[in-house]
């Protein structure tokens, strides 16, 4: 059998692409290597900003996306994909623990993974004070107190988002200086409720039902030391799952696959949605947006198929 | 006062905008010329590619947009947008019937108007049988018998859309050729269940409860005759609500604004999203999308500012 299109992942972005190839009556699959569906959204405690559905617990907005798609007949299996191959014209898909699979074209959704700092608290807190994504969960610590781990774009973006929101924010920057643009240290420099502590690095994150206080050391001094926020947001970059890509379509420097809003790639036949292409924002509603925008290059791609 | 953004129409996009706004707390006001929110959506009968909510009726998903926006505290204004004029780094907003606006941003998101046939029964069928978007109502016609209106790009892409859900399709094409690309002519063509109408018009829609038949009549030999059909799609065209906009902002030949996924355009502080951008698919989740990336690339602007 040969499908029109494999969705390699059920997050947002797959679950959205098969809501719409199903509607568009391709035959599809998506495949998800976990046993539950719904990618990183899973882990976020509540989402305020997917447009319609205020205050949505991110299971409950996960398992709505899987609901949409059961309703409308999508099929799943659960694999782990291995390897893509070309099969003259088609592409060939090697899974971990299923038969191969034949499919004239094939969106990747896999997504990313945040990388994490493996400290004491971190995993405790996350949704009670421990955040990846300022723009997702900053506007629930108005008037409060947080710090932003990292020194990179990503961490000075999120440090003057937050300025806006909240009472104070400090920047924990494990060197002497700061790793992003001029442009936003710039504006760092000029924000008064954003406070750069150098060369320091957290060692705990502390509270009781939620974060109190994160224990830091200077790495110049080694002093230790405790600082009393409400969050932390930790900004030191993501790892996108696009590693059994490698070799088959062009990345930037860091794995993330060059592509716009269609979801074209370079290589003939697959194409991207969500957080592995390279993107300014990466959120569930433009996640969604580009699985429905993916299906549409898939359908003009097999009009000359 | 001076506003960090004003945002022109209450849409997907524009709702979608002011949640975002709101949330990077940005001093923020919607402007809408209508007494509703919702645009296009409210006269939808029914959404069923909003991933995660389907099958909601189109004035419910409005007004789920707009109660977000309001639980965050987004302001509004009612009027309508005279002109927009630069004064100094701040663009200057005329109102019909209040007070001028001061603003650094602006993000219109004022959308776009289907061209109607303006026959018998276009109107009173709209949702029983009538729609102008395949991609969206589409999957309503399973098995059933449709008629596409027009000879363009969007008709002959409805129509090779519809073929895959549908048991029969018309194309009712007014001349004696096709204006659409080739390509997609060419596979119009090899599609079974297409059929072109030649030199017809439309003359009127007909039913009890929802759409039977249409009334038409071969241009050439002035001879009229009915089709029996469970739909008709109208695809002759969409007016972007761009007016105000020209000789300010780089558009295509037909209205839209030029910008791609960041919603940034030739003109400084002049913002876009949602249908009134160039762009291959207009959906209520790619217009969603729109709203959010467009705020990011505002708060990037502002910090410069």
């Amino acid at each position: 059998m040969v499908y029109d299109l494999v969705i390699i992942g059920a997050g947002p972005s797959g679950l959205s692409a098969g809501i719409y190839a199903q509607r568009a009556m391709l035959k599809t699959v998506i495949l998800e290597k976990e046993s539950f569906y719904g990618g990183q959204v899973l882990s976020t405690y509540e989402v305020d900003n997917y447009p319609g559905f205020p205050l949505l617990g991110g299971f409950e907005l996960a398992d709505k996306f899987r609901e949409h798609a059961e309703s409308l007949g999508v099929d799943f299996i659960s694999s782990e994909v291995e390897k893509i191959a070309r099969d003259g014209d088609l592409l060939k898909i090697d899974l971990n623990d299923s038969q191969p699979l034949t499919t004239k074209a094939v969106i990747v959704a896999t997504g990313s993974i945040r990388k994490k700092l493996g400290i004491k608290g971190e995993d405790e807190f996350l949704g009670k004070g421990v955040s990846y994504c300022a723009t997702c969960d900053g506007a629930f610590f108005k008037e409060k107190i947080v710090t932003v781990v990292g020194g990179g774009d990503a961490a000075l973006k999120d440090a003057i988002y937050l300025s806006r929101v909240c009472k104070q924010v400090y920047i924990a920057n494990r060197s002497d200086s700061l790793k992003g643009a001029k442009r936003l240290q710039d504006v760092v420099d000029k924000t008064d409720n954003i406070h750069v502590l150098w060369e320091t690095e957290l060692e705990s994150i502390n509270g009781d039902s939620a974060v109190e206080n994160i224990g830091i050391i200077n790495k110049k001094s080694n002093e230790k030391s405790s600082i009393a926020v409400n969050g932390v947001f930790i900004a030191i970059g993501s790892n996108p799952m696009t590693k059994f890509l490698e070799g088959l379509v062009d990345m930037d420097g860091n794995g993330y696959v060059i592509s716009d809003e269609t979801g074209i790639t370079n290589a003939k036949g697959i194409f991207v949605a969500g957080d592995i292409r390279v993107k300014n924002l990466r959120q569930i509603i433009t996640a969604a947006a580009d699985g429905a925008n993916a299906v549409n290059s898939v359908e003009r791609y097999l009009e000359n198929f």
